[in-house]
């Protein structure tokens, strides 16, 4: 089974939790049967592998996310990244023309497509794989998945399928409709269209080329910039008249609010929380290091990290994106492909940062114009490079370093440390990168 | 006017602004005219010198409370310092006889006696000078204030006037009502009991003479802990016959719960907080640097400090006590008589501090014997004495102390710096103070 996984957006519904860094997909939130949390790239990714253990799982992104996958997936998934957003056509047939020309998939073997982020359960795997072997059948350029509807939801567009079959011929597609409308498109037996279908990769691959025009993977890498804007339903869906629909009835949820996020909870809380009797429906999630107190609330989600404090009746959350739009602040914490760091301290002329990172990871050799800064080794051991000069760290070690001077450290166990930073403009695109020779 | 203001108890209800060394009325909740914010302790102390700018004022307190007194009256008030808690006839008579031996007030002249946190308007004041002046006549040897009641409280004593005259005899005391008993007192005319009283200073100093036994205020203040612990109004006004009540009918608000001390507040919010339009009733007090974002909430308060995240019910936050009991945390941030430190991050072997002196002061010259600290400067000019050693500090510098190293750091401007401790058993306690020769 090939699969694209795309993997959108900045998570500004999420908001603190998800920031203009960490998308709403990479939030560990679900438990596991070890007791663990994951995301909800990690828990797809894992379904993805319990069903089908040789699966070729690509994500589709762009390339401020590829830290946080390689953060949480290691190097176990393909990525796909997108040198900019150009919208779902571009972005599938630069993740096809990877397939085939990175991943070595033939041309005659089925794709299939899905977003990242539904919260669905191991029975939608199955559907992929269904939805995969119809479409290497080839009865149709496009296999779709139509989902039964739950509810009259205005969230995404219509299917209505030629006959009641699990697969038909699609009659048309309905764009996003009133309420009022889709309950008339669910009497006539529409399905909603959840962006999942499947096809032969050389079907994609010939669009591609008939659209765009381009040799191999590579060569449509480096003029990504220069691509239209465009749709995948908008320049391939619409316009393909052999496409079939397969029914799915199984749960599909869209985990895009704190609302709908917190329904797929198992516990009521994450992290250190404490609630009186009186709560009612109430959910923290809390990545502080201090604990919140809940008393006396009902249909309330409380969410707390190092960017701010979201107190918000549920039904409510949905609506949170405009005020965070508001908020104009650093970015206050990120993963990392080597581990993560969180801002302890901005001051005009200064910024204290907690840097983790895993073992036998290094960040980058870098250099700042405008900051010096001082690392303190507060745990574990490794080696610091500074102006190429190697020197074995550990708790306690300080090193110091002017602006322009060269660094970076290797941790050879996990390895944390806090960087005092100091100058008078102290900004994140104040960095230049070096290889280490 | 010779004021003695109660100052006691931790703050446990008025968590997370207020810990066990930052009491309640430490917290800067009410805004000025000149739209900063100030606390209990410094609204009280600006209404008593506006009402007499040659008032005495005295604070009965713990030492745990001196430091944040100095922080946020510098050296204006005197401080009776208990050495340690002894119930409020030890305290009133060791203040007592601070007043007659350290500020020289003679036997003659009234005291004023009351407590520190209780929200009150400039009339007040006025009626706290008509009550010593009352007291001075000697027509009785205590004289009360009997607060006109407003609603049937089971929080207070009651005092049954003899008459409806403005001062009259006191009939009888009634300790704490239910709700029914104390509408049928108020039915009565009975006033309620505040704590707010006077006496001439040789009453209480005789009083405590005969029962306790002493030379002087520093006899008292030595064999302070070998006093038995027993209230003023058990140990001298239940046995006292010459007593008057002084009607005062001026607002009189005890704020002790998070639902009282919103009520008190100009606006909506404290701190960075935004709110949507369906909050109804709602109030933030945020002391993190980053946002507080409510929506859909009603009679809900919130409140963020370094300590933790309280969002309740307002009339459920009354109940907030056992809850707080059970947070096992040490101190995240507290006002030192020399400025502030905040804990920024806390690991087994490690924690990381910002501390703030403010400009001219300088903190204990001490030494640890568990932990290697280092000070990163990152504002502010002054001096480092490191083992006897005296060194001219800026932003930048880098100074490293070892376990068992004695160091201070004196401010001459504003100084912040970036401490962080290493070592195996972290620990306030382990702290040796030395004088600075």
């Amino acid at each position: 089974m090939n699969i694209i996984l795309l993997s959108g957006g900045s998570g500004k519904r999420l908001w603190p939790l998800s920031n203009d860094i960490r998308s709403k997909q990479f939030i560990k939130i679900f438990k596991t049967q070890t007791e663990e949390y994951e995301s909800m790239v990690q828990r797809v990714y894992r379904q993805i592998i319990k069903a089908d253990p040789s699966a070729t799982v690509t994500i589709a992104t762009s390339k401020a996310q590829v830290s946080s996958i390689h953060n949480q997936l290691g190097e176990k998934a393909g990525i796909s990244v997108e040198p900019c957003r150009r919208d779902t056509f571009p972005a599938i047939a630069l993740a096809t023309a990877y397939l085939h020309d990175v991943r070595k998939v033939s041309e005659d073997e089925a794709v299939i497509v899905c977003p990242v982020d539904p919260y669905v359960e191991d029975d939608y795997f199955t559907a992929l794989k269904e939805l995969g072997a119809q479409a290497a059948k080839g009865q149709a350029n496009l296999v779709l998945m139509g989902i039964e509807p739950t509810y009259p939801s205005e969230k995404y567009g219509y299917i209505i399928p030629a006959d009641s079959h699990k697969v038909s011929p699609v009659s048309t597609f309905k764009e996003k409709p009133d309420v009022r409308t889709a309950e008339a498109y669910i009497r006539q037996g529409a399905l909603w269209n959840g962006g999942v279908f499947a096809y032969k990769l050389n079907y994609v691959l010939d669009k591609a080329r008939e659209l765009i025009g381009f040799a191999d993977y590579q060569s449509l890498f480096d003029r990504y910039e220069t691509l239209e804007k465009i749709s995948f339903d908008y320049a391939v869906v619409e316009k393909e008249p052999a496409i079939q629909v397969m029914r799915f009835a199984g749960q599909w949820k869209d985990l895009g609010t704190w609302n709908t996020l917190t329904e797929a909870m198992e516990e009521s809380s994450i992290g250190k929380a404490m609630m009186d009797e009186d709560c009612q429906n109430v959910h923290v999630i809390n990545e502080l290091d201090v604990p919140v107190l809940a008393m006396g609330l009902q249909d309330v989600v409380i969410s707390a990290s190092p960017e701010g404090i979201l107190v918000s009746d549920k039904g409510q959350s949905s609506y949170i994106k405009p005020f965070v739009d508001k908020i104009d602040q650093q970015i206050m914490f990120a993963d990392k492909s080597w581990g993560s760091f969180r801002v302890l301290d901005v001051e005009t002329e200064s910024m204290t940062i907690k840097v983790t990172l895993n073992a036998g990871h290094r960040m980058n050799y870098h250099s700042h114009k405008n900051r010096d800064e001082v690392w303190h080794v507060i745990s574990g051991k490794g080696r610091a490079v500074v102006d190429g000069l190697n020197q074995e760290i550990e708790a306690g070690h300080v090193i110091s370093m002017k602006a322009g001077c060269r660094h970076t450290v290797i941790a050879e166990t996990e390895l944390k440390l806090i960087e005092v930073q100091l100058g008078k403009d102290i900004n994140v695109h104040d960095k230049e990168k070096f290889s280490l020779g």
